[in-house]
């Protein structure tokens, strides 16, 4: 019987694709990597899900799990292999209330899972803007980051239980729902962030928080970075780290943004260099209630520091937002990012992070390198600089594959310089492959292949991608 | 030449102990773990790590690493081993505190780093009773909890970066200060509580917060847990997760605390059956403030809310402390727990975890097992209640192994039931080994096997720890 035969026993018919109804399964939406897949499969269950995998294993194909396929780094790309959908196995099992927490398969959509627990007053904190296609098993897969991992950590900090099918098609159980846990190895941050090169994850127990009763949302503009990190680090102590969000959209930004829609408005009537976007998440009544004249505590209380600061020069300006309409426009204009990045024509788009203290002399000193490799280069910046995690995209007036790898070593340069991390939150796929060779610890690579060779030593789950050949 | 003469030629000979100058190094503090090691060493420098594990290879004897020697599970035991000792490497190597963050030795004392963090008016926050004798080093090795995971999470999450030696002698540096980074597996979070069986963890990045300008602690009983995990969902959400310690004290302790010190006080005049202690940590200004009269806005919120519960009915009796000795009287009540348990003679101890809403399930189906086993035996309880950790002691009225060991089945049978865990915080070493073996999932204990085994070829990293034979 051959591959696709035995697929079809395993999952029925309806839900094995081949030809051309397979390949949007494996088909990367930034369009960087196309590859009919042998077949795009969709199991029901775990138990399916491990029986492919067995199958895989006696064929010698690969199997690539696919999720939402949000990703931007090729991780889902399976020419000739089997692309392994969860898409089925969508079920909310549970939303707990009491312990926060949900248990949900890997297919749950992100916005799915945000929507269900806002019923119960909880938040899944963990958001980006693929949220209404990503899926938990990507998320988890790639251990997916975003704007709110300042209070709330990365995907990593908010899962507290993990059922991975092994590369053997044996089913892993480790749905925990405890906080502390210390027997053995901590096997669910390995899976994490995998990329599902050590195995599927098809369920998982994750934390739930408390849904802010108010926010109080701003810019801000400040003279420099370092009085950005000082304000930051104000506010965190003030609000006992309820700063949700601490977003960089820089000059460079703004002027993208209104040259993309002549609608957008600037932040301020002047036009200033560095401008924050900050929110602060308030759970407590007593900073929430909304007083008859609409004032908000921890709105005031925001005002209030702002105003202080731009009295001592920490801070140029500032507009804290006095509706939802105005804090959607905050975010809206933070959340054009990957818009205003595709706008730009195909340019060098850098995911890097470097320690919080670091990111002013991260910027300048690669202002200063395009400029001098590429006085024609333009760029934009965009940043979680809660997290030090900076997006900066680079148009090189060439637009060769050598002259844009050589816009990413450069860049790459100056964050090793800096102790920084060529890859903050998108991963490795395929996309990273020649910096992960060439950057990564030689010895923490070299332990990696060894957990990789001996967990999958046939290599069938998708291989090829996180770890350089 | 052998070893104790290639030993002295990489430390030097004050360094390398031998006899009774070593068996220290090795000796358990409970007592329970004897035996001679080959030699105590103390190397000064990563590279001197290094040297000594490269000779371990070549050698064929087995490394123990040791740091404070406080840990409960024998995990330092090393009879004919070389104890590696990383006292000397105790240097704090940088305090940042605009990015929060300190550089540490795994040698350095977890209460150095307190104050010396303390001094930039911010905390480490990992705390428990042996802080002024545990290292870092352990402190990493075991993923070390505490009383306050509930704000701050387990060692794992304040630790941004780490060095560590491999079984190879080669050094792996994941020394980053960054708060995301995906490049690869999640190397850091494997070796953080692996006891120093895969490799010796020798240096750490580690994470700051802001110190709390004030304390709210009080002393609360509950009609039941029910109630008590309300209680701390309220509490977090009108603090914005500001609760540092929620931790349960029931009429069992409170009378061993009597028995044992007869100048102890009752929390309450009433002698109720569920105590809990809370402490609410502020840091925002307002809420710190002393007023004229003496109160404190953090206090006085939490004596509101506990009014509102006893008018309620969900409390039946609380004191909030109006002063730091009534705080430390708080806590003091707490600390003893360690004194206690030895105190009631050899007894068995156990470490558990269970979901946050079944800790009572948890404490009735042992009381009643427990009694039905052995109507004779005695048992006390202290409970992370927030993170669902519970140490049960029990004294059987039989003292045989035999009569123990059945003890600690009956209590572990009731716990895998409820999905918790028989190891909550103070890990494996060789005390959890028969735990390991009859309830870890197959599956995760085999991939635990398999990554020792690759790493490790040799066997000479902390050989028959954490993994059973």
């Amino acid at each position: 019987m051959d591959v696709i035969a035995e697929l079809r026993d395993i999952v029925g018919d309806a839900h094995v694709l081949t030809g051309a109804d397979a390949a949007p399964f494996a088909r990367d939406w930034t369009g960087a990597y196309e590859g009919e897949p042998l077949a795009a499969v969709r199991p029901g269950s775990t138990d399916e899900v491990a029986a492919v995998v067995k199958l895989a294993g006696r064929a010698g194909v690969p199997v690539v799990p696919v999720a939402g396929n949000t990703g931007l780094m090729g991780g889902t790309h399976a020419p000739g292999r089997i692309a392994l959908s969860l898409e089925r196995m969508n079920r909310i099992r549970e939303v707990r209330a009491p312990s926060r927490l949900a248990v949900v398969e890997a297919g749950v959509v992100l916005s799915q899972l945000h929507e269900a627990v806002e019923a119960e007053d909880l938040v899944f904190p963990l958001t980006f803007g693929a949220r209404g296609s990503a899926r938990i098993g990507g998320v988890l897969g790639t251990n997916a980051g975003g704007s709110n991992v300042l209070r709330y950590g990365n995907t990593r900090a908010l899962c507290l239980g993990l059922e991975v099918v092994l590369p053997s098609g044996e089913v892993m159980d480790l749905m925990t729902e405890l906080v502390k846990d210390n027997s053995g190895y901590d096997l669910r941050d390995l899976f994490i962030g995998a990329e599902g090169t050590l195995g599927i994850i098809t369920a998982a127990v994750v934390r739930l928080f408390p849904k802010p009763a108010a926010y109080a949302t701003a810019m801000v503009s400040v003279p420099d970075l370092d009085a950005g990190l000082q304000l930051l680090n104000e506010l965190q102590t003030a609000t006992g780290g309820a700063v949700e969000a601490f977003e960089y959209m820089p000059k460079t930004y703004i002027d993208a943004h209104i040259a993309h829609d002549p609608k957008a408005k600037r932040p301020f009537d002047d036009d200033y260099e560095h401008n924050i976007m900050v929110e602060i998440g308030a759970t407590a009544p007593r900073d929430a209630e909304v007083a008859a004249d609409g004032t908000v505590p921890v709105q005031s209380y925001l005002e209030e520091v702002l105003a202080e600061r731009i009295e001592s020069g920490q801070v140029l300006d500032a507009m804290v937002a006095r509706s939802e309409a105005q804090r959607r426009e905050i975010w809206a204009r933070r959340e054009i990012a990957g818009e205003l990045t595709v706008a730009g024509g195909p340019g060098v788009i850098t995911d890097v992070s470097v320690p919080l203290d670091a990111v002013a002399r991260f910027l300048e000193r690669a202002d200063d390198a395009i400029a001098k490799a590429d006085p024609g280069a333009r760029s934009m910046v965009v940043s979680h600089l809660g997290d030090g995690n900076i997006h900066l995209t680079i148009w090189p007036s060439d637009h060769s594959e050598a002259a844009h790898d050589a816009m990413m070593e450069l860049v790459e340069d100056i964050v090793a310089e800096l102790g920084g991390s060529f890859s903050a939150e998108h991963g490795i796929g395929l996309g990273k492959q020649g910096s992960m060779r060439r950057r990564k610890d030689p010895a923490a690579l070299a332990v990696m292949r060894q957990i990789k060779a001996v967990l999958d030593p046939g290599g069938i789950m998708n291989p090829g991608k996180v770890l350089p050949a």
